[in-house]
């Protein structure tokens, strides 16, 4: 297909990269930032633009991957080219799309992306969503043609895989931090729980997390969560965060596999 | 070395296997529970005993691998027996052992073990600590037999080495569960997740947590806060937790490289 990127972010960045990939044309990046649009447009040879002006009438698709609160004034603009007219992310409805162009859709990539690391996209999960039957096929083809992991989640599921995604990536690299955190205040290296880090997500790739739990909370050991909280000490909202998150895990452990 | 196990838990069966594959002999596994003892003696050809006065004098340590509370009173039965006396606990002092053998040393295995699935001791970081400089040696020299990383740790680091991995291990299970049960209250697989978690967990192979944070919290994005909070609705306790951890995110990122 021929894509036309409106943005140059690190989902745009991946997203073109892996599409470029897959041999489809990149025929324009837009950012108004032109710098990075510059960078992104020379890696997949596609021409980079700062004024939606100057937008060719030679592409299929516009593929909206900016900040959530833009997409709706730029596909608003956008769908007097009578084009098929997608955003990526996880937080924004299809209706958002819908309600200036039919030729609506949603490409939301479920991954985390930063510009240094590079992401294999055949694993990364492409959820599709599209304005009507075929918007949806045509869609899921083009997913495919970078993944083999291609689902279509409606908006409604896509709200909450969006939530989900942030209690399975966004918390618990901030619970890596805590840990780093309090490794350096005494002299260890944050190499030693490294590993660990990996295992543990390593785990749930075939299994489910309620059957893998470790940890004090779980097998109920009070003085070891004592003696975690007496060397947490007077860091209050890290003794807070331990309480929660180890009465959530008794409660999960007491609670069987129900989830209230 | 001529090893004996006090124990027959995930951290004795990955530990003996280990040790065997690397050339040691396991003389013994002692466990109350005869049928685990003899199922982990079987697998490491040693002798399964359930009562401590069947302990042989052929060995140059023991190894208590068993739950927290038990370890001291053991350590008080084998101190008779003149031996180099261990114990693989986080939680645990050398003091517990030091307090009736001179002999006495902590071999931590900083990894998270479950009978299910393998482990390559060669990552797995092993956290030794010796009453004197010589038996530190000697256990450094065990360790390396099986791991390439080997670390020499007091009995305070240990305790915020044991700490850390909460909030680096046990923590973020939690949190998984907590998305693979948002998602089945959808009718999503949690294999939409899976990817994303791993790749959470390699981004901080190589990078610290804070350069690589992600999601609405650390761009401060209220309107998605508010959303995902409208959508955890009237599940209180997940409102809390994630008020707490955004909060705590939106924190980390104005504090820049400072933790209270």
């Amino acid at each position: 297909m021929k894509i036309i990127f409106i943005g140059s972010g690190n989902v745009a960045t991946h997203l073109a990269t892996a599409f470029k990939q897959a041999g489809h044309q990149i025929k324009q990046v837009y950012s108004l930032n032109h710098h990075n649009a510059e960078l992104l447009a020379k890696q997949v040879e596609a021409e980079a633009i700062n004024n939606l002006q100057q937008i060719t009438d030679d592409a299929d698709i516009f593929i909206i991957s900016i900040k959530d609160d833009a997409i709706e004034s730029v596909a608003a603009e956008l769908a007097i080219r009578k084009k098929l007219i997608v955003h990526t992310s996880g937080a924004t409805p299809l209706q958002t799309i819908l309600k200036y162009t039919a030729q609506a859709g949603v490409f939301y990539p479920l991954q985390t992306f930063s510009k240094a690391k590079e992401v294999d996209f055949k694993n990364v999960p492409l959820c599709i969503e599209g304005a009507n039957a075929e918007i949806t096929e045509q869609l899921i083809e083009l997913a495919q043609s970078i993944s083999d992991k291609v689902f279509h989640v409606s908006s409604d599921q896509r709200k909450v895989l969006h939530l989900s995604a942030v209690f399975a990536c966004n918390f618990p690299n901030y619970l890596y931090y805590v840990a780093q955190q309090l490794l350096a205040q005494h002299n260890l290296d944050f190499d030693l729980v490294r590993p660990l880090i990996m295992e543990t997500a390593e785990k749930v790739q075939e299994q489910l997390p309620q059957a893998v739990q470790t940890g004090p909370a779980i097998r109920n050991d009070v003085k070891t969560m004592d003696a975690h909280l007496a060397l947490l000490g007077n860091n209050t909202a890290l003794v807070q965060l331990y309480e929660m998150l180890s009465q959530a895990i008794i409660k999960m452990g007491a609670d069987g596999h129900s989830f209230e």
